[in-house]
């Protein structure tokens, strides 16, 4: 069993995204020769995310309260609800935008082909949301794939019926890039939704 | 304190080599949406590897045991010793090439500009492991590296004081690559290590 616990280190780490069996011994050697600290340090906060951190009542997002920071807020805009697919999507808005609304976190997008219908999403909470009267404006940032495009129509759809104006997030040619370098589909994109210079 | 643990785990993910900002972010949202049993169980073997996991008193080789399974086999050849400079590479050679002699892992190898030299790899359990007349041959495996030739040098020079013969790995061309695209030094070595074909 010599090497018993040090494979089991090795295969625990493949459970990361992205970490191959290569990859995986160089990260369990390095813990174990040079930095035993962050080994620890890295086991102990696991266990206590996987144990204590849990889904908002409100928006679903990841947090450690029944309802999350941004929910809770009484500086935010309660008005405007920003749905996305994942909480990594919260985090991205929220640290370049400087948006002052609330979240909604889909957990995924609906994807008939994989099962994932509207009772999957668990949409009849978002409707829930939007029966409520607070929201006066819905703003669609699922991701700009099939799926995404999709899974927007659809929960637009949701808002229409009950009177919610509801938006999408723009799409055109990222900044800093290249033009030339830019896919068809977005450039397309950019043209369609070119606006007045200076507007 | 919403964001807290989830910022915390980032952190303590970004311990391991090779992990920057983004990827554990990625990592740390794929653990508690989609793999908290996977998050659990890294959790668990972290502390439990960090804890139990020591040197070996023989070859100081990573192990859970006092004498690892290597240094304990009484398969193995006890005259033969290859030392090497991490035990990354104690496990590399002995997946791939069913050398049966023990191994000595020196964790590192001489570097006077760092400050590292014998007394800091502790040769003199090396010395001692030589002195006691079991050791016959001693193969040098450091790196082929400045630090891991000379480090090879004055262990051989160990070697030599007490009668015993001491060899080197090979240096030449890597199986199976292009000749156009190995370097120069490597190249010279492959010619001046040629040997008689069929040999």
């Amino acid at each position: 069993m010599a090497q018993g616990l040090i494979e089991a280190l090795t295969q625990a780490l493949q459970r990361l995204p992205g970490v191959g069996p290569k990859s995986a011994r160089r990260m369990a050697f390095h813990l174990l020769v040079r930095d035993r600290d962050g080994g620890r340090r890295l086991g102990q906060v696991l266990l206590e995310a996987m144990e204590r951190i849990g889904r908002c009542s409100q928006c679903r997002n990841l947090t450690e309260q029944d309802i999350c920071a941004v929910c809770s807020s009484p500086r935010r805009d309660h008005s405007l609800l920003c749905v996305v697919e994942s909480p990594a999507d919260v985090q991205a808005i929220d640290q370049a935008s400087g948006f002052q609304g609330l979240y909604y976190v889909l957990h995924g997008h609906l994807s008939p082909l994989d099962g994932i219908g509207p009772e999957e999403l668990e949409l009849d909470r978002l409707t829930a949301r939007l029966g409520s009267g607070e929201v006066h404006e819905l703003i669609l940032a699922t991701n700009p794939t099939v799926e995404g495009e999709a899974t927007a129509h659809y929960i637009a759809e949701l808002a229409r019926e009950r009177g919610i104006r509801s938006t999408r997030i723009a799409h055109g040619v990222p900044m800093g890039g290249d033009l030339e370098f830019v896919d068809g589909g977005t450039l397309r994109q950019a043209l369609l939704g070119r606006r007045d210079y200076g507007a």
